[in-house]
């Protein structure tokens, strides 16, 4: 078990895990910055493309061929069954010539013809592999979790053993590993020459068929819930020195563009590497590929809104002074309390354009973010400005790295105002920003919650669900430790169909405050345009948690949303949507409640939705 | 257990079934025909209309409210809580009260702190019942498939019989009880007086988490795979006489058009009816409300196509005659054994327009698609015409019911030409229509199913799954016993995205002949484009197939795609794309093979895309 010091590791992906044909996935891979592939037969089937040309196409773009995959159900009780797999076996060993790679891997069967006696099932291994050996080739054998009789990573070392062939070695596939909830720790004990292939996968945990689960949700490391750094460790330290592959059935990445599939996926394994080598021992297996950690996350710096004129009054009624313009572009100021906000009237719908951080370190946060493929924002500057660093967020999101204060603060692009909003006394108790909504792209649900967790530092929490008047909605929140920087992620379970054309669900700034009902009365007397609540919500609210009249009257007046768990409540007022997809919300944290007010989302979400419906009758 | 003799059963729809607000979801029951509705609590907790205004609401629309739910974890070991429980109770009762409904749905507890001891459970379900009947309610109590100790229907029923009151009830779910695998035989042997409430609904097989399975899978009556009747036949021999009521919580129903869906759940319960009303000893305890059975199914009368000049000459290379031209419309009559293709010039992309079945009684068959609330095709009829029953299947193809050599003879509407394919020796073996393939519109895949099950009575297979180029696809077909009428559905399992722009799966006609080499030689020398397919897929052909050389090459020219089962082979060849969307495939069975060729489907796929992209690069 000698290791030689490590570079960054090599990575692969599955062709499998892309959407397209294999004209698609192979460039999307190299340009994602992978080195290698494993070719899944399928595709290959569907090619046009002979093996021969596949293998120049890599060797233009700079992929390695890794794995040729999978070969199913080889062993069987059935002796002419076995002669044809290993007639069909010769014929996939010249596939594997002409494509330039060695390594086939070969799943434990799953027929009901599979072989239960581990002395004819290595028999039959050797037989394959040394059909493998004369031609240079050799057999990685992996447990399917379902495998009929081989289902665990001890059994198929098991049998690899007792077949005791050079060309013979094992795949190990942490979806696999994980799901069955086997310790990986043992795989330490493997010599690392007959690990010949590691295959990387992450999944949600879900109660049900183990085959369903990994064809439908497997999710790129970091995605997911399981523990990959706690896999790696024991692969690696077992002596493995081969690629990071890959292999992620997933419904959503088989239908979305590949490009940007293969950016995630190639981050997922950075990310893991870099965890992997951050487990204190771990730090002698595997070089962090990326760096520099994460800065410390300070909180939200500014968010920036794009607008039209009519958004300014409302931020008024909210207790906000516009203390600044900046120097060369339509942009505003806003301030109260610890939050800012930057309304940017440029053009285009009111959105959520920019959300920018306090970082401990700004260029370490922007380096590291490079480091990540994230995608640099271009941006056009005066020459006066401040040079931010910033990249673009899965959902198009501007996201800027800031240190308020520091020598290139970008709070000097501003001419101030007279205003301020401490000294004329308009604040209505605003105390900052508590967290940014914003709806995700159909697509990008999972790769948001990467990108937070990597670029940012963020921690995702658990998915949760919640029934919409359209539908059903996934939520996860990220959020750093100490809770300065959240963002409330969502996202339709199915994407949108004709019953609700155009209807993307809008995003939000939730605005801390200490006592909601003084912030929103003092909001709705300077004639913010509060959203209206029916009694109804009220009526289940008193059944529910006896509350005082006095309350329960100011909640009605007021529109107050009231979420109550074991750890605290959760109290919002939000204002009706402001001109494209936007909306405000003032938010009362009591206790250690952590949540996002989702409880409540259904009848906000159906509230506004009659506001936008009543509007556009007026309009017709 | 006296019961009068019934009429047709009474019809509810719970609101949860329904996407939208229950301003969207009243006036879609009713308009489908449902007498009545059960208000989910949080569609009314969201809706701006107090509960007077819905009781009003519902009235105008001619709907009862059955039932008010639910209402969750009642019982419990903790004093304080199941008081505040009670207090609960009575605000729930009062919203009931200004409903107008009596009875109240009472979920059994999956709370930590669930009653496991059956006499407190009957203590607390006493008092509940006690203050309901003080002010004229009763409680229907309903064991979750889930529950923490009450979780079969005996338990919940052993539990109301402890508490021994009037006005409490049991509530029957068929999705409870069947996904646990319970007999529901003896349910025959409770009173049916005991029976308040009964909720229908349906679900495919799936090994899951069975809070997940009822959260996210269930189905209307007839399009999953429990055995409803026979559900159903017990319930009423005990006696029941309330709503056959649906509740079916659906991820693609819940977001979409709730009009449309409402129909569907509607036709579901009326086949459920007939099917009881079916099943020997059940005729005495239903009438069936459709009343007339599905007339036999004799074959595919014609498909009509909407195409341009582009169709005639790959008709003609395919062996086909004109054998007539409509006395009025811009419609030709192709021919070819006993396959008719009628090509329509009015205009439109290249799609599968209209489906023609021959019916042993196409009244009878029309009068039951009314029955069924099948919408009735608006047509414009010239004065010589046959008036051919027609309806509009889920995707919006005409379905005409036919009697080809009848007085209301279809074929009258052509004046026949000189050609004919059997007398110029033009045909090249096509025999007739094997089946149709309709790619479905993503919202609309159960309710197809149900429609051809109850519509044309032809019974669907289960749903199989395959992995396309743009993601997974979902498959099921639907035929008659004699496999005379055959219609291969697929959808998209996730609704297509930016990915894949307005791209939308081709139909396609598959025409049947006894030997797809000959036939297709010589659709080839006549100048058919038929589609290509790679070289790959012919060498894992013979890595798997080990077929005789002469054959490989032959099917290698001639691009013809081979699956092959334990029960015999599907041999198909294909056209292009032909102008819009829709292409025509040559098909041989072997054997008793009885699928669609959904294994090769993906290499035909991935072949029809190159071929889309390239012209697409042409044009460009």
């Amino acid at each position: 078990m000698s290791r030689e010091p490590r570079t960054a590791p090599r990575t692969a992906i599955a062709t499998v895990c892309l959407s397209g044909a294999l004209e698609d996935k192979l460039p999307a891979a190299a340009a994602a910055g992978f080195d290698g592939v494993e070719i899944f037969e399928p595709d290959l089937v569907a090619s046009p493309m002979p093996p021969g040309e596949v293998r120049l196409r890599c060797a233009d773009l700079g992929l390695s061929i890794d794995l040729y995959q999978p070969f199913r159900d080889l062993d069987s009780v059935d002796p002419e069954r076995f002669a044809a797999t290993l007639r069909r076996a010769e014929h996939k060993f010249g596939v594997m010539e002409a494509l330039g790679t060695d390594t086939v891997l070969v799943c434990s069967s799953v027929a009901p013809d599979a072989v239960a006696d581990v002395d004819l099932l290595a028999e039959q291994l050797h037989a394959l592999a040394e059909r493998a050996a004369a031609r240079g080739l050799r057999i990685a054998y992996e447990a399917l979790a379902w495998g009929r009789h081989v289902n665990t990573y001890d059994r198929s070392w098991a049998a690899v053993c007792r077949a005791d062939h050079p060309a013979l070695g094992l795949c190990l596939d942490s979806f696999h590993i994980l799901s069955r909830g086997s310790d990986p720790a043992a795989i330490a004990d493997i010599p690392g020459e007959k690990l010949f292939f590691l295959q990387l996968a992450d999944a949600p945990h879900l109660s049900m068929d183990v085959l369903q689960w990994s064809r439908h949700h497997r999710l790129f490391p970091g995605q997911g819930a399981f523990d990959l750094p706690a896999f790696l460790e024991p692969v690696l330290r077992a002596g493995y020195a081969g690629p990071l592959s890959l292999e992620v059935f997933n419904d959503v990445f088989r239908q979305a563009d590949p490009a940007r599939a293969a950016v995630d996926a190639h981050r997922s394994l950075l990310a893991l590497a870099e965890a992997t080598a951050a487990r204190g021992e771990g730090s002698d297996l595997i070089t962090d590929p990326v760096a520099e950690p994460a800065p410390e996350l300070r909180g939200h710096a500014f968010v920036e809104l794009s607008a039209d004129e009519s958004l300014a009054p409302v931020l008024a009624a909210l207790g906000f002074a516009r203390t600044g313009l900046h120097r060369t572009k339509p942009v505003e100021r806003w301030e109260q309390g610890g939050a800012r906000i930057l309304v940017n009237r440029s053009g285009g719908p009111a959105a959520v354009a920019a959300l920018a951080v306090e970082s401990a370190d700004p260029l370490a946060a922007a380096r590291r973010a490079a480091r990540l493929s994230a995608p640099r924002l271009p941006r056009e500057r005066g020459p006066a400005e401040a040079d931010l660093a910033a990249v673009t967020a899965p959902d198009g999101t501007a996201v800027f790295f800031c240190r308020t204060g520091a020598e290139t603060d970008w709070t000097g692009d501003f001419v101030p105002t007279e205003e301020t909003a401490e000294k004329d006394g308009t604040g209505i108790g605003v105390t900052g920003i508590d967290h940014v909504g914003l709806a995700q792209p159909f697509d990008h649900f999972d790769e948001a919650a990467l990108f937070y967790r990597t670029v940012l530092g963020l921690e995702p929490a658990a998915t949760g669900e919640f029934a919409a008047p359209f539908g059903l909605v996934r939520s996860r929140a990220v959020a750093d430790a100490r809770r300065r920087v959240r963002l409330a992620l969502t996202v339709s379970l199915l994407r949108r169909g004709e019953w609700a054309p155009g209807v993307s669900e809008p995003q939000y700034v939730a605005l801390a405050v200490d006592d909601v009902l003084a912030a929103a009365r003092a909001a709705r007397a300077a004639g913010a345009p509060l959203l209206a609540i029916p009694d109804n919500y009220y009526a289940d609210l008193d059944a529910r948690l006896a509350l005082s009249r006095e309350r329960l009257a100011a909640y009605r007046d007021l529109g107050v949303l009231h979420e109550e768990t074991a750890e605290g409540a959760y109290l919002q007022v939000c204002t009706e949507v402001l001109g494209g997809r936007v909306f405000l919300t003032l938010v009362q944290r009591v206790g250690d409640h952590d949540g996002y007010g989702w409880t409540d989302a259904p009848v906000r979400m159906a509230a506004h939705r009659r506001r936008r419906l009543a509007r556009e009758r007026v309009r017709a």
